[in-house]
């Protein structure tokens, strides 16, 4: 592994070095696990309390912390950016891990246009008229169905499906046992049978796009489901028939949208969350971890809970629910006693009348 | 791609043409994203407002919408029938998508029965005593155990894997990367070790099943994991050991059916809902999206809502707990209302007692 | 298969025979589906209706129930684990099911070691400097990356992927689908755009690990994913980059761990059920299906419900949910009355004034 200068690494993410400019930086870790010659990072408040404690010789952190680090410190505002330039320092491009060349024991059809400097590893499927472009790695067992364009620079993890006629833009990562393109879930009720809907569309994925492990993405049943520029999607995520997914939004593991629902820019989804089909999530919009969201939520919207609310709505809610119990007991109390204080009065009013 | 005129649309699905019974229709799209030469329909009266903006020739509605449609109608009463009817008119079967034909780097193992005109693509593993059905599609890296037996015109998609001894009856759809068969999740503990119970059962799936891309059914720990004919599972789904889910059910993505439940006919589970082990969920019952069930549901019933309750019941409490904040608040100024009440009357009283 | 006298397996799981000692068991079954020659067992008590229908010929249970059932009785404390050692009698273990020797289609890079006894199916791919331990079966279109080293006697299921530089203990069994390594879900925002931080640590799994159908489990942003010994994780389920699972814990199906998230030993996860990240869970620590679980947990606590809270409190949160559209409904009638009240003493007081 290659080495560093705490001041190289200093000038490569714009910040200023609070001791050591000279220290040999050998490796990059988590603030509890590094050790001598690694550098690490703080940006969550959480970890302060191990500063005193890490082993890492170098830290990037926004604050001034030289009373309980004794190491050495790069100041720099966003200290996660810089850790991310950091740690990309010590990783190595695809088309530098994966030997370029193309294995012998691919299938390839008729018409398959390839890039030049591929990866193609062992037992890959490309379908007719597959174009793949520049750069790209695609690793063992992947299949490309009929008419599958893929960009330049992509990389495809093993067991990957991508069926006919989808297409990738550039710079796409396809995590491990992902599916593209398989059916929406679509059927005509014909009596109690469901005539299964031929599903002819296809699935258009941006560039810089990139899909987690075992997620499905389901082709439109006509036109097109939609992952824009930018968009980044975790593990075991369902993405149902004719969804939008716009520019630059987040879905976190376990989430799924149902059919033909659309999100706008920048849309933050976080785990286990779920979106019913045909509505329409404008820009910016978050969604609280294992939120039910039944109807469309306008631009801007932190929503959360089922069904999801506006987010401080949703937290009073919850906040109430717990006194709950107690405002029951309190009811009935209450209750008895207004009773009481009433026949109290009638008895009085009674007397009076006598 | 081939081309209909409306009029044959009209034949084929039972409708009346209003407008040009001789328009040439080239494909079939949804209405917004529908142009020049297609048909779309209308089934969901949300997507009314886009029938002045459609780009669409001609439409398939139940409604008399010549004031707002300025193409060619055919008019129906169930319009997405109608659309399944037509799309199936572009979209071709698999015995002609797939070349029939048997690839050579496939493995064959002893007593293997494979029908006639089927297809099996690159990389597919067949385990002794393995027997497939006529025309059936089993696509590359599929993965059969020994003892596997699948029937005619079913079409397996790429890197699914269908352990030991699992049976499937015609016409079933496997998408890829589901798992049919994975051991049941049991163990029997012995102080605070977990051991591993074999699961010696299998998965049996009848006629005319779907089952999603990237789920799972778990074989039975002894006897059989039944999926009854006509059922439909979208992605992502988790079905445990010794499962029954009753004939033409619907199971939506993301969905999980815990150990020994039984589902009866007809019933419809929405997505990402979750029901514990060894219930019993009567015919036609309908559970809603992230509905927990914790208990057995009589037949007819709609629940919702964790822990699942009768869906009425459900949505008034959920529309109850959005006053609750705002009901603690008033029960406080009414305690104490009652309270002044309450010393007022003392006061009263011991004005009166003096 | 084998048989066995029903003294024979009395021997084997410590228990004591109520009827005939040389009855002839060909076979084990579920108490519904058990049929002549078969064993059963009744260990939850939902079963004993079926005690006096099943055609089983002997059963396991820790009760006297001659009166119900007539054939013959093994008598035990824990029938289910008597149950999984009798299922144990009619399972082969891998190293039987799976003919011992290496497939001539498989890909081995440089400096590949190899066990003995191992079963290496077809189509497996073996990275440079991967470790394989002795008896260990790895079956088809399994991707090990490089430097991937796996224990002895252990069992990966058809279609996995394990990523360059995991590392898996001794008897691990890995379903078929899983992703041990895929890349964490790690970004820096810079501007609107989402920079993807290289994910450079690894997955460790201990020994007697079991991980299920399609799950899949992040490697760590630098470090170590963690799952300790005797940790039973069902399928679909999600554990992020950095997370920890302590020893002998049980994560239920569809479940997710967010990122860095620490479990002690013995903790169950139910069905589900989801983790905020940054996290850390006590030893013993149950979490009830679809729980949301928003903060630390104490050792010993059992929780459900989103947010997730003290079981006992959540249980009476649900159930006063119930009573709350008619509380709404009361209160107001209660509001009423003490404005009548109100009225009525100012009226009187009104009165007494005049």
């Amino acid at each position: 592994m290659s080495s560093f200068l705490l001041g190289e690494l200093a000038d490569i993410v714009g910040g200023q070095v609070i001791g050591d400019k000279d220290l040999k930086i050998t490796g990059v870790a988590g603030i509890k696990s590094s050790g001598k010659g690694e550098i690490t990072f703080l940006a969550n408040p959480k970890y302060e309390s191990f500063l005193s404690i890490t082993k890492a010789s170098a830290i990037i952190a926004s604050a001034d912390i030289t009373e309980i680090f004794s190491g050495s410190i790069i100041k720099t505002e966003n200290p996660y950016l810089a850790f991310f330039k950091v740690v990309k320092l010590f990783d190595k491009p695809h088309t530098e891990k994966y030997r370029r060349g193309i294995n012998k024991t691919i299938s390839v059809n008729d018409n398959v246009q390839l890039g030049k400097e591929m990866h193609i590893g062992m037992n890959v499927h490309l379908g007719e008229d597959v174009k793949i472009g520049n750069r790209t790695t695609i690793l063992p067992f992947v299949y490309l169905g009929d008419g599958v364009e893929i960009g330049d620079d992509c990389l495809i993890y093993p067991n990957v499906t991508i069926r006919e006629g989808c297409r990738l833009g550039d710079r796409v990562i396809i995590h491990s046992g992902a599916v593209i393109g398989s059916d929406g879930f679509g059927y005509a009720q014909e009596g109690r049978i469901h005539q299964k809907i031929p599903q002819i569309g296809i699935v258009v994925i941006g560039n810089d796009v990139e899909i987690g492990a075992n997620s499905t993405i389901d082709r439109a049943t006509t036109g097109k489901t939609i992952i824009e520029h930018g968009v980044k999607i975790d593990n075991l995520v369902q993405i149902a028939h004719n969804v939008i997914v716009g520019e630059n939004s987040i879905v976190a593991a376990q989430t799924g949208i149902s059919g033909s629902t659309e999100l706008g820019k920048n849309v933050v989804l976080a785990g286990q969350s779920g979106l019913v089909g045909h509505i329409r999530i404008g820009d910016n919009v978050k969604v609280g971890a294992q939120g039910g969201v039944t109807k469309s939520i306008p631009a801007g919207t932190r929503v959360s809970g089922y069904p999801a609310r506006e987010h401080t709505v949703a937290r009073k809610i919850y906040a109430a629910t717990k006194r709950l119990p107690n405002l029951l007991k309190e009811f009935r109390d209450l209750k008895n006693k207004v009773e009481e204080i009433q026949k109290g009065c009638d008895g009085d009013s009674s007397t009076e009348d006598d």
